[in-house]
């Protein structure tokens, strides 16, 4: 997608060769317009899955998915992320591993808003070892839902979450692949 | 706000005199559509306020958020949530109560995206006690930006938010206003 490429050539910060700062448009400050191209573009992506929710994870994950909601016109929801949580009968539950924060979260699902025979689209804002998707496609899988696509903002492509998402079967569609944040430089896949 | 009136009416759940659940449609489970009338509601209302930024708080604020700042044609900044941090020279701090959890929590704002000479409009999901938007005035005020008004989806009337804020100056523009919710049902104001 281009636009959101040259949007990260110019506003990209290269933090070090694992790390991206977009907080000008995407992670603290949104550009609302750039976000509703995000949606119209996953909308035209997965035009053909017949996509019944939109799933994504607190908090920047939220707008790129109210935008895809809104397009085709199907609810979105967004799981919570927390430490630690008394178990409950109501709400799916997966641990979500965070390599950035080193620290393990629960995140959570109303049962009420995932069931068997939803088709599930989920959206987030970064890919990079694929944690918060599985944990997603988890708690869809658990709805007795299918999960027919993830489909990513930005794609750390260095990074292992989108072959093993493939390879688990899942079909992946990053809207802006990195190939590198070597020598303080954004290099596109 | 009449469409969201009718949702808190159908889908809201009273679960004490105190608290509403409205997780079906803005809180976990989000009704994009409904959202996109939200935004339209607080640009029809706020319009000849030459609003340059839109500023809300994670979580549930940043869907109401993004859609006002789309059809306002300006960017949003959604205030970070956390514990407490160590003091940095970039960011704006304040702390906030939440009457609800019981905790305090620092909202942080990096000051490289509100500005002297912005005139900004607060959004958020629910007002109760007021202490959210206090919190992000002061960050507004701290950096020398003005708050041109607070737009609530839904005010709990019956607790002191509204008033106090409209006590200190600031001009609060709630879609929904709820006058009690004793006898678990909703009376709205």
């Amino acid at each position: 997608m281009q636009l959101l490429q040259n949007k990260v050539k110019e506003e990209g910060i290269v933090l070090s060769g694992q790390v991206l700062k977009v907080d000008s448009f995407l992670n603290h400050q949104m550009d609302p317009v750039l976000m509703k191209e995000v949606g119209k573009e996953f909308t035209r992506r997965f035009k053909d899955e017949n996509v019944t929710r939109v799933l994504t994870i607190e908090s920047s994950g939220i707008a790129p998915g109210i935008m895809t909601a809104l397009e085709m016109d199907v609810p979105m929801i967004f799981a919570r992320k927390q430490k630690s949580l008394t178990l409950r009968e109501d709400i799916f539950v997966e641990k979500v591993y965070s390599f950035t924060k080193q620290e393990t979260n629960e995140i959570t699902v109303s049962k009420k808003f995932i069931k068997p025979g939803d088709r599930v689209l989920i959206v987030d804002d970064f890919l990079a070892n694929g944690e918060a998707a599985f944990g997603l496609a988890r708690i869809v899988e658990q709805a007795g839902a299918e999960v027919v696509g993830i489909g990513i903002v930005i794609e750390k492509a260095f990074q292992p979450g989108g072959r093993l998402l493939a390879e688990a079967g899942y079909r992946v569609e990053s809207l802006v692949r990195i190939a590198s944040l070597d020598d303080g430089t954004v290099t596109f896949a």
